[in-house]
């Protein structure tokens, strides 16, 4: 255990108190954009009247700046956190429904993992039975298992962070329940993303490896966790990988020549966006050559696993509603748009 | 050559080509905001008028998003980009000072590293000579050699970029080139930089390791192409890491209770928002118990170090000019604030 902790090399003290040490110091530093509601639950620091649709969403700690980093002005308004890589339990997402409740109603955003599903589904069942006013919405744009996978057997990855921007964007412009819900809905349909690992991680609470790759070779499909995709290589040069990456993505969202899409690539850990602006440059070349248009860029790391080397590339195919949705401002520690 | 390629890990082309590549991706990711004056010359897309002074940064590639991830709006208005981790010679340089020669001025911010201050001493040289208004400015707030160590024998680390923000609200406020030169001198003084290094990183264009630490070890002073600082030790918590980094800090910069400063923590790579999160939680909570108020806070990856696990820490000292230039807006693709 001890030589565990000492290869870890990671900057902690109690591995059981990283998920609340962390939201005090990211509370401290971003004090006039978000605080605690209560432990695990952060919140805008400056809410606005209660007139507007209310954005929620859940999910283990361990992923830095997903998934808090995104709550404030015309993003998340609350934000659940769990331990490690593990969802919070339904008693605390139910607290957070109830804080949230009012008559514009809650929209409960919900990443495709077991454990996030199992309390979402468990806290909305409780919350219909005291009569709060949410509905859910699941994301699951990972292909990696196939284009012809049914969407309850993909994942949520990175895209709930843009997901969360257009949808906070709808709320914040006093779109109704039904409306905020059929934009992400779309949005969510017309998005794909695709993971790659070069290295593998360590838990930084047990410090066992997540998943660990040979020297020469690289993964697509990598999970969110460091789950297998399947899809191990040799190490391929950064055009190579976004070349076989975009194909798979603007098939899965059936891009077209005059389509407005969305590209981003975001880092999952070690890789650097040295490297990220790269696979960035290829992955835009090869959509313009196909005279698909890239309206809205982003390279950052939005969702992260640990210190694992690899990317994760998101395309949507943006419509006539997404696209000032996208541009609209927003006041967020980790996203912000004058 | 090809072994090491092979395990170097990272998603590259020619490694010949990759300031220049990275440099047409992030262009075309951030088009809205940046865009290339000419090879490795990133200016704004929307340059206002002639009327203020202008902002202009030299330094190399591989450590992105600096320098060219904060020309925008109230930052910079160009930033000159050599090779990787090497300086870009003078008759570029020049050809960027000529380019925003102008009535208000121009400020040439220089981090303190032989090839940059060579560079840049031989371009003002030549720009002197042409008449251009332009003047110098070198950040130099590594504390690592010490607390005695002169000014010229300090590097310049991440405390460029909030140096950037300041100098560029005030230049966006229409102050003349002496009051900009002014603030910022003041901002540098005041500010103090201390790295830490868990691990190292290879160079990406010959795969060489930048710098090696055994597995149970981390070193507190280290530069920002792995120099080392000399100060090896057992891998230390979290909270011990931040005790030991913020003392000579607060020392240098002379902070006392009832001061405002600006506490960022700057990842170098590999090291998550995660570890850093706690790691601004302790700095934070230390300043507080000596009544030192952190005014503004920031916790991300601002000036990197390829796949290196580790961070820096900057403590500024900020003065009543200071505080309500590091809230003013800026818009650049790496930075905003609305």
């Amino acid at each position: 255990m001890t030589t565990q902790k000492l290869t870890m090399k990671k900057f902690l003290n109690d591995p059981n108190d990283i998920a609340a040490e962390l939201l005090e110091g990211y509370t401290l530093a971003y004090a006039n954009k978000v605080s605690l509601m209560s432990e695990k639950i952060v919140v805008r620091a400056n809410p606005k009247p209660e007139d507007k649709v209310a954005l929620v969403t859940l999910g283990g700690a361990g992923h830095e700046p997903a998934l808090s980093g995104f709550v404030g002005e015309g993003m998340l308004d609350a934000s659940v956190v769990g331990d490690i890589f593990a969802a919070p339990g339904a008693p605390k997402l139910l607290e957070a429904l109830r804080a949230f409740n009012r008559d514009a109603g809650v929209l409960l955003v919900v990443l495709n993992h077991a454990g996030d599903v199992m309390s979402a589904n468990m806290a909305m069942e409780l919350a219909k039975r005291e009569g709060l006013n949410v509905r859910m919405l699941l994301t699951h744009e990972d292909i990696s298992a196939g284009l012809d996978t049914p969407d309850e057997d993909r994942r949520g990855l990175a895209g709930c962070v843009p997901l969360y921007k257009v949808a906070g964007a709808a709320a914040e412009a006093g779109k109704s329940l039904d409306e905020v819900i059929e934009i992400a809905e779309r949005f969510n349909k017309q998005m794909a993303t695709l993971a790659v690992a070069m290295t593998g991680a360590t838990h930084p609470q047990n410090g066992q490896a997540i998943s660990e790759l040979p020297d020469d070779e690289m993964e697509i499909g990598m999970g969110q966790h460091g789950e297998a995709g399947g899809g191990r290589t040799k190490i391929l040069s950064a055009d190579e990988t976004a070349e076989k990456m975009i194909e798979p993505l603007v098939q899965s969202v059936d891009a077209k020549s005059g389509d407005q899409t969305m590209l981003i690539i975001n880092g999952v850990g070690a890789t650097t966006l040295m490297e990220m602006n790269l696979v960035f440059r290829k992955a835009y070349r090869l959509l313009e050559a196909k005279g698909i248009d890239v309206v809205s860029g982003m390279i950052d790391e939005i969702l992260t696993v640990q210190e694992m080397a690899g990317f994760q590339m998101i395309l949507c195919k943006l419509d006539a509603d997404h696209i000032p949705l996208m541009k609209a401002p927003c006041d967020t520690p980790y996203w912000t748009v004058r």
